[in-house]
């Protein structure tokens, strides 16, 4: 056994001869950003080993500079004898808080708004799931002495009128002695099943009528958002989000799917969204709005399909293989305790139906939210988060599709490449080779975002630094531009002496390639999908653009790279984090949750793997802008 | 802290100075009878120091020579130092097995026979609580991708017609790789919930649809019995009884709601009866039938109010104070998982509804499979257990009440009296005041059980041995007779030189006037019941006598000494552990559990501790037979 010494958290951990060293950092819940899973592939497990000797394999994301320094890839590497291990700050997750505000795209506050709108819109019912009432029962009597839920029963006939009423074995065991102390003056919670029948949530001593809260969340893939609201006042009290802490087992749904077919991997995985990122969460709003965890009776919960299923510790591995199968799409209201959810152990728990494998909660809730089931126009719904999910449609008919787009828009595949955290460059204008950046919350620049990556291959090419495939252009009289051994070239975005920076940040044609790769999924995706159903893309009459990455987007460089179609600007909508209005809409209106199983029964799923024209398509799209640059004419312009 | 020993177990146990060694007992789980839980009344707890001293009180049960012999009562004893403890076997509850046949009254296979009969003379119908069902699912391809839950509600939809299927999460976790691993071919169990839906109770590989099991089960005070029933063949496949483990901690249930009160101890109340008699009972039963507990979906439990409250972990005291509040009369249909009970943790626990705190549900399970509530003619239904209650109606009307004979039936208040284990005399002859007795499996007795009592009192009565006050006669001619220096009389049953055993086993004044009050419960209880619907006894067309005390009672002497009414004998039935039949019927019939709820609903239940004439009645019948003879011409024939 060796000695394994995490710096700066000093965390030690006992490892066997071999061991894999990103293995040993997740044993240690250290979290190490690995996007790829450990196949060396991303490079962003970079590690310096400060003390001892690895066994340790060479690779391209490593430079002769930093393999002197000690820097390794964790996922590259075995423990051979007692070592100590620095996490810089570039590979710790949570070394840096995420720019929530601007990464989620909406604070709670306004999805809430955002929630009520549509629920006035679109016609859907204020329906609250639990109910208080405060009852005071006749002292039992010799003559009266009826059992205490009997009492209890028929209180609640006299005063609300419904015959039967459900409770569960928990609460009939606090009975006795509540309403003895409390002198049979109590409030009840309770959920109406159907006409005359209710179930208790809760009984509680006294009067407590006033307090009663419900919490909507959204479970990215990347980060999670959470708002808690009062019922009673229609308000949002607080508000939290923080990444995902399942992030330390893989960036995207793909590489946390395998990790859960592995040893404990499941039970891994559902601890990190549950103890380690909701329940924090929770316990932050509930210390913020000064509230009781017993008094929050319900919790809506948006996310994608392999999300939904690793928060019920349900096995995902065949979402992932063909023919691509959910274990469910749709689960009734569950009780808080069995998912271990800190919210009243009775409370309810919902989650939103999903379509398919790939097209899960998050866009069924956004679709809600935003209305689009209940629209006469041709709407385009794009929501670019980890992947990217389309939908197409209006009140007769919706598409929906998932574009394996990757992680690419959240830094993955790109050897700067970051989340938009402190440090990363977000927008990027290039003035004669001359780059201007827009960092986040910093003077120093870390990395590149999504939003700046688009900026800059779109000012690249306007540049001309790049041509329309993609490729860096020889002979440019700057200094920012440079070619390796094996002539792969880059730009130089930053240098290190401009910043005072331990590495320069570049872009490499492999970057590019993967970036353009990834933006011609979507492309290729919004284009197959219209067609799909005998449309084109005029046709469009408005376009929705939702999720993390939108809040930084620029859309004239999302149109020139080829990302998005080429429509009048005044088309696009960005509608923020439309998978949290939705889950708000599930806390508040019944209606809402029975319209979204209807839109999630409605919704047709194309698949893109097997249709027909998607490979052609999606290779034309793998140009600057497209090969057919009819398609862009106003970028044609703009090019020529 | 001092270490006491216990003999012959040889269990140990360090306990701190004074602690009291019942409590010890316990503490250790020796399990010691004490039916006056420890309030040094019954003298039943008696134990052998057989090394170290002990700080003991004096008792009256303690003879001298037991004194001399090392004998205390554990419960007037505190431990002083290192001690070795012997429990005797008179003393000790598990070491003779109890003689469950003859006390229970009715083996599983006769209580099941006497439901099916009832079923069909009551017209009942049989509908079982679960069933099963062998289906093939499609194969997933791309073009069928929908989720697994989805394919196997389809199906479901297809085959059986049900258009909702309720899935726990327990259940969907097991689906997909059960799915896969059996081909696409599974069973599944379910219970019909209404017309169009039915829950999933178990999903398994392949065809299991011939294994499915059910368990009726009794639980009285005293001893506890079960039966396992094939549920597609409709017979009894195993079947088992033992002490109620609960006993430890009093013997009757105002003892143990005393008990239950205290730190921790409705936890051990609640584990004594599941895992110490319950659970260990049907893995018996498992065993004998070689089955698994998952093929098990079913239980159904009788067992008066006390009994089903510590079932649940449900706070009994107010059961006990004025106004005699239970917690609950009704309990819906509760999941094995939550009450930890060896079944399918999906299974259903169904629980008798009782009518008040003394009247439970193993009385309306009797009243149930007795078909009283269809009967035209008047029923007298007495339950002799470890205490008694009577129901008197028919078809239209059901009146009920509890006596609070206390123990005395089991041999509790009795100075030589114990359970019908093996030693007890349960038969008793006096000729010329010579006695002939008949003992339980052995050839030496222990002491004398409650129908031994019946007959010895009768007997003593027509022998002219005791007087109609229950005084002992002085100047009879027999070494039989004697009195002590406070002239209290006994009479000697057997001399320890007959049988060759340590003591003689006598019959004092005091017992005689402990079991007559008993007695005059049970014959005032009957009494005034009757007389509160405006009937008097000629109106009984039958009485039907059920419970432990049942099998080796005789009619004769029990109207001899005035504890049954003076009728015609054939008017007398003994119906066996008609709680069991009730509880056998619970788990082939809805229609039964649907009525038995009716019938408790319309049992009205008269508090005899506040009817007016009751407590005069009692007065007079604390006589031999009665104070007022002529209510026993054949008995006033008998004694002029």
């Amino acid at each position: 056994m060796f000695k394994v010494i995490f710096k700066p958290s000093n965390i030690e951990i006992k490892v066997q001869k071999d061991e894999n060293l990103l293995s040993v950092a997740r044993e240690a819940h250290i979290a190490i950003d690995a996007p790829c899973n450990g196949n060396m592939s991303c490079g962003k497990c970079k590690v310096r080993i400060l003390k001892g000797k690895v066994d340790t394999k060479k690779s391209v994301h490593i430079s002769k500079e930093e393999e002197k320094k000690g820097y390794v890839l964790a996922c590259a590497t075995k423990v051979i004898e007692d070592i100590i291990v620095e996490i810089p700050d570039t590979s710790s997750l949570y070394k840096n808080d995420m720019k929530i505000e601007d990464f989620s795209g909406l604070k709670g506050k306004m999805a809430f708004d955002r929630a009520k709108k549509s629920l006035v819109n679109n016609g859907l019912k204020l329906n609250l799931y639990v109910k208080k009432a405060y009852i005071e029962l006749d002292i039992p009597t010799l003559d009266d002495n009826i059992a205490d839920t009997d009492r209890l029963t028929r209180q609640i006939r006299q005063m609300l009128g419904f015959q039967k009423v459900e409770i569960s074995l928990n609460l009939i065991s606090k009975l006795p002695l509540l309403l003895r102390e409390s002198n049979f003056r109590i409030t009840i919670a309770y959920m109406i099943k159907s006409n005359d029948t209710i179930s208790l949530m809760n009984i509680e001593k006294g009067n407590t009528t006033d307090k009663l809260y419900t919490v909507a969340v959204d479970i990215g893939t990347t980060s999670v958002a959470t708002c808690l609201i009062n019922l009673l006042t229609g308000d949002v009290i607080a508000e939290a989000s923080s990444a995902n802490a399942q992030i330390q087992y893989g960036a995207d749904v793909i590489n946390r799917i395998i990790y859960a077919t592995k040893k404990d991997g499941l039970k891994a995985l559902n601890k990190a969204i549950i103890d380690d990122t909701l329940n924090p969460l929770l316990n932050k709003m509930y210390k913020s709005a000064n509230i009781s965890k017993d008094d929050v009776y319900f919790i809506s919960v948006a996310g994608n399909t392999t999300m939904i299923h690793l928060l019920l510790k349900i096995y995902p591995d065949y979402l992932r293989q063909e023919p691509y199968i959910p274990v469910f799409s749709n689960m009734p209201i569950m009780q808080a305790s069995s998912l271990n959810l800190c919210i009243n152990e009775l409370g309810g728990v919902y989650t939103f139906p999903s379509v398919a494998s790939y097209v899960g909660g998050d866009i069924t809730a956004g679709v809600l939210s935003a209305g689009i089931w209940n629209s006469q126009e041709n709407i385009l719904f794009i929501d670019l988060g980890t992947n990217g999910e389309i939908v197409f449609g209006n009140k007769e008919f919706m598409m929906t599709c998932a574009c394996s787009a990757g992680p690419a828009f959240e830094g993955g595949g790109i050897s700067c490449g970051m989340r938009a955290s402190k440090g990363a460059i977000e927008r990027v204008k290039i003035d004669k080779y001359e780059p201007k950046i827009n960092i986040i919350d910093s003077n120093k620049p870390v990395g590149i975002c999504g939003s700046g990556i688009i900026d800059l291959i779109a000012e690249m090419m306007f540049a001309g630094i790049i041509d329309r495939r993609g490729k860096i252009v020889q002979d440019i009289e700057t200094n920012r531009v440079r070619f390796d051994e094996h002539g792969i070239g880059e730009y130089v975005l930053a240098f290190k002496d401009e910043y005072g920076i331990e590495n320069d940040i570049c872009i490499n044609e492999i970057d590019i390639d993967n970036f353009i790769r990834a933006k011609g999924a979507i492309y290729s995706g919004i284009y197959t999908l219209i067609e799909s159903v005998g449309f084109d893309l005029s046709c469009i009459d408005k376009v929705y653009i939702a999720g993390g990455i939108g809040n930084s987007l620029n859309i004239e460089n999302s149109i020139a790279i080829g990302m998005l179609p080429d429509l009048a600007k005044d088309k696009f909508k960005y509608i923020g984090n439309s998978s949290l209005s939705g889950s708000c809409l599930g806390v508040i209106s019944k209606s809402a949750r029975d319209k979204v199983e209807e839109i999630a029964n409605q919704m047709t799923y194309v698949e893109l793997s097997v249709y027909p024209s998607y490979m052609d398509e999606f290779v034309s799209a793998c140009f600057l802008p497209h090969t057919n640059i009819d398609r862009f004419p106003n970028i044609k312009l703009l090019l020529s």
